[in-house]
């Protein structure tokens, strides 16, 4: 490395992720390049390839640009980043760690084989099996689809094995792998998410636990650090955290989100191995963002503070209303009364419901700032 | 512009300062896009054209892509600025506050109008005239070219006429415009620098007053704020930078670079009509960054606010040692010691002297930060 006068990184996928690490990128002095799907990405302004992720030939002329590979989302298939890697080509995290991310199964087998703390779950081929579950935990289960799930699709709460009729076809169960996932319906208290990186030569950071409030499955709001938490709970989350990045083979960001129930477990709910939803409060609200501490991870490079910027630090994602409101028409209304808040859009086209950017603010007094966010907010989504 | 998706800002040069104001762009969904000299420009990442800003044809082309141009630097010829605002284009800084920043007897004529405090100064045409200044002013006088100087160019410490011949003949006199700036030799106790915005709608922000180490006329170091200030000293020099900003008609970001006099007077010494090395420390140090706000400014947006994030801000310069380091082969060992300190480099080829960087901490104690990034410093340089 002490001969190179570039880092390069290279990132699959254009989306909002691959946008904001662009921005550490800058400050560092690293090179960013970017494989998207489309000429009008989100990362557009760092995309040096548009292509079909899906692709070996694609992804590998790609790869050939760049000292690392990273990415924006789990989607590029194992079996090319499998080649690549035989082929030296560096992939972080490697492709043993992003199965685990691909396939909710080889999670839940994994975890257990690590002995973490999990909602019960089964893996079921039928709906006699799943039925079983069914009447074994109350009444009500989570159904998942292994693969192809998220914010909140491929997720099902379901009374009976009639309302997973459509997953429960052999053709449908084949394009999921034979079988699906059902969970029990953990009574929680609220949702939190512990954020950390690790680098290959594994070394571990946490950022502080935060609380997650979810909104017709897609994180809505995001408290940092999570209110009321005790020191107990705090190094619980960090102890997990730690042991899934570990035990999962995790390089960059890892988001680790749980459940956290009335008599103060933790359960692992979802895994996401890159920067996350959950974390965009540390743009901000953190010594080092989650982008920063990404791009230093997946380069093997020390990992930065991640102690608060602030007290506390509260983060709204801002979804899109219409076709038309990308909420640029209204930063004038919302800047002039809102002078501390962080407006952040993405550049995408407006569409009901997509993630179209986030509100941030920090500060000293958390009920001051939530106003401050959810006004600002308001403004935006309304005019 | 509420009907509009997006804002369209074109940067006119491609230095450091254009590169760090990609970043606020990709945070707020700006539309950003530079004009540079060349193909391997700091600012690289969103350059969408690469020609002459001193041909009008070029800068013309550059303005039909963008809702506002604006500038890295001061160097445009005003007559293309003038012309491009005779056919509409929005320019900010506007070419008639540009004017003051292009020549330094324009601007000391103007801040005289003002009654703005200034060393003392006078427009000398030949060695009689400087001769007559020197001797009453001790012996000894600052002699300035009225155009074309930056970072201690163009700038020399004279004691006789004879020290400046090169610049008294008469082909050197008529580049400057017939005639030279001299102005006395402050005593100084330190100098210190106002960093404010201000938008065509006047509203004006500034800074907490910073205080600036040069080294041979180059920024060295910059604490934030400038230690030691009474109320009174920082009323004066945010009134002194409101009064030029709205005199001189300035929009964006303008950094009022003064010296502190044993009696406590501020006096003008330069003036920037852009983001200034002097609030590099903003990025993380307050919560609105100059390049941030420079954005905001020049696209008649409110402006954010300017307290800072944390008590105490450094930031010290990285110049180039020699044609090789680039600093990112010891970011390893810099980052591994120091994890709160946040590294900016500028994707600049390594030349002796040239700015290629700089180094960033803020927290609760001063002498901390100073040593953390005085050592981080230390190992980029030294490796």
């Amino acid at each position: 490395m002490s001969n190179k006068s570039k880092l390069r990184v290279g990132v699959i996928g254009g989306g909002q992720l691959a946008r904001m690490m662009i921005v550490p990128a800058i400050n560092l002095g690293l090179d960013i390049k970017v494989l998207a799907e489309t000429e009008d990405s989100s990362a557009a302004l760092a995309a040096t390839m548009v292509g079909d992720y899906t692709k070996f030939d694609v992804v590998q002329e790609f790869a050939k640009t760049v000292d690392v590979i990273t990415f924006d989302h789990e989607h590029v298939p194992l079996e090319i980043l499998q080649k690549l890697e035989a082929k030296g080509v560096n992939v972080q995290p490697p492709s043993k760690a992003l199965a685990f991310a691909q396939n909710k199964l080889h999670m839940r087998r994994q975890l257990s084989a690590l002995n973490l703390p999990m909602p019960e779950w089964a893996a079921v081929t039928d709906a006699e099996e799943l039925d079983q579950f069914i009447a074994d935990h109350g009444g009500v289960a989570i159904l998942k689809t292994p693969i192809g799930g998220y914010d909140g699709k491929g997720v099902r709460v379901v009374r009976s094995a009639d309302e997973a009729s459509d997953w429960l076809t052999p053709e449908a169960l084949a394009g999921f792998g034979g079988e699906l996932l059902v969970e029990e319906k953990v009574e929680f208290v609220r949702e939190v998410a512990q954020l950390s990186a690790r680098n290959p030569s594994g070394e571990f950071k946490a950022w502080p636990l935060v609380q997650t409030t979810q909104s017709n499955g897609v994180c809505a709001e995001v408290l940092a650090p999570a209110p009321g938490t005790t020191p107990a709970l705090l190094e619980l989350s960090v102890a997990i955290a730690a042991h899934v990045a570990e035990g999962l083979g995790v390089t960059g960001v890892l988001a680790v989100e749980m459940f956290q129930t009335t008599d103060a477990r933790l359960l692992i709910n979802e895994l996401a191995m890159r920067p996350h939803n959950s974390g965009h409060f540390s743009i901000e609200g953190s010594v080092t963002s989650q982008f920063e501490q990404h791009l230093r991870a997946v380069l093997d490079l020390p990992l930065g503070e991640t102690e608060m910027t602030a007290p506390y630090a509260i983060m709204v994602n801002l979804l899109g209303v219409d076709s038309k409101n990308t909420f640029v028409g209204q930063y004038r209304k919302a800047m002039a009364l809102h002078p501390t808040v962080k407006i952040h859009t993405y550049g995408k086209s407006a569409r009901s419901g997509r993630k179209m950017g986030h509100v941030t603010a920090v500060g000293q007094i958390e009920s001051a700032i939530a106003s401050e966010v959810w006004q600002t907010v308001g403004i935006l989504l309304n005019g």
